[in-house]
């Protein structure tokens, strides 16, 4: 019996994620991926004839597992609507409590080992992490303007709202790309020190910093 | 007359730390080096017998000038010593100012393209970024203890400081490191966006944050 293809795909696909996270996209071998995936050449081929269409599809694979998180922890969150602020801080808490497991699976992010190569981004994998970028942006933007109106309205003592959603002049989308910038930083902080501890105290200071920003 | 060895090396290290930023270090052929910099492969060979040699040599340099801006900035804001919040904020806002200078002279950080290979981390240029790292770390945790601890007294009315000298749990080493983080993810922020904009955005964000912190 032949594999079943889409299995195949996705075997070869894993492989190469983990190799391209460790190693980088230019240093990972195409015989590297076939190997580690047991796979046939003739089958690596059919599903990427060259190896930009794997470091599409790579991409792709990985900006819906990570948009996927996001709706997790939005979803995990939900019931808190009533209390913006603490549901901020909840959904803050889910990566930091998710932060040891996350290092345990992966040693950096895909994200980075893409954008170091100029060759990938103006290929069109630029796209897929702009389209993550933006996931991301609007609704935690959307978590950090009902948190900064519930805080705006309690320091008044009445419940006005403030006027652009921000926070003494904090740019609610720029906040919510800070979780983002947060993760990328991280995974390179770790990586460069070898201590996949600082990817949870930095996800807490971030955090911390927010919680002082709506307490 | 043979050309001036410091100056070759240094000519051939600034075109090798533009094109490893640009394309990533494995994506950057040694010729393109040689080419860029207008040596003979002799030379090139002279200076680095290898192109692990080379990536050793460019981190190390890039670590200096890196520390080197770190000094900059505690000796720019050394006259407000006696105001420990004023002088964290003006050290963070001296980053933020110069984003826009930084960001139009690289398009990332020499950073991430050596974290995401491996082969490079292992061989020793890990050494010197955690050098960079802990360079930045003490210093700038020495300025955050400062602030946190005025603010607390402040806050308390009397001139008792906070023990610790963290903000209501606020580690300032971590808060420290989040400095680097910040500058990391934001680099890799705009390589995926290609919006140089985002780095003085974000560094803006990590000040109002602090400022929010120590106010």
């Amino acid at each position: 019996m032949p594999r079943n293809g889409a299995i195949n795909r996705e075997r070869i696909l894993a492989t190469a994620e983990h190799l391209v996270i460790e190693k980088g996209f230019a240093a990972t071998a195409l015989d590297e991926v076939i190997e580690g995936a047991g796979t046939s050449k003739g089958a690596f081929f059919h599903h990427f004839p060259t190896k930009l269409d794997l470091a599409k599809a790579l991409v792709d694979r990985y900006v819906t597992a990570d948009l996927g998180q996001l709706q997790n922890a939005l979803s995990e969150t939900a019931h808190l609507a009533a209390d913006p602020r603490a549901r901020l801080l909840a959904f803050l808490r889910i990566f930091e409590d998710g932060a040891d497991e996350l290092m345990s699976e992966q040693s950096s992010c895909l994200y980075v080992s893409t954008v170091v190569e100029r060759d990938l981004l103006t290929a069109g994998t630029a796209d897929r992490i702009v389209d993550a970028v933006v996931g991301w942006r609007e609704p935690v933007a959307g978590l950090i303007r009902a948190a900064v109106e519930a805080h705006a309205g309690h320091e008044r003592g009445d419940d006005e709202t403030n006027d652009d959603g921000n926070a003494d002049g904090v740019d609610a989308d720029a906040l919510a790309d800070h979780l983002f910038v947060t993760f990328e930083g991280a995974f390179v902080l770790c990586r460069a020190t070898g201590d996949a501890g600082h990817m949870r105290a930095q996800l807490r200071v971030l955090r911390q910093l927010v919680d002082h920003l709506v307490r």
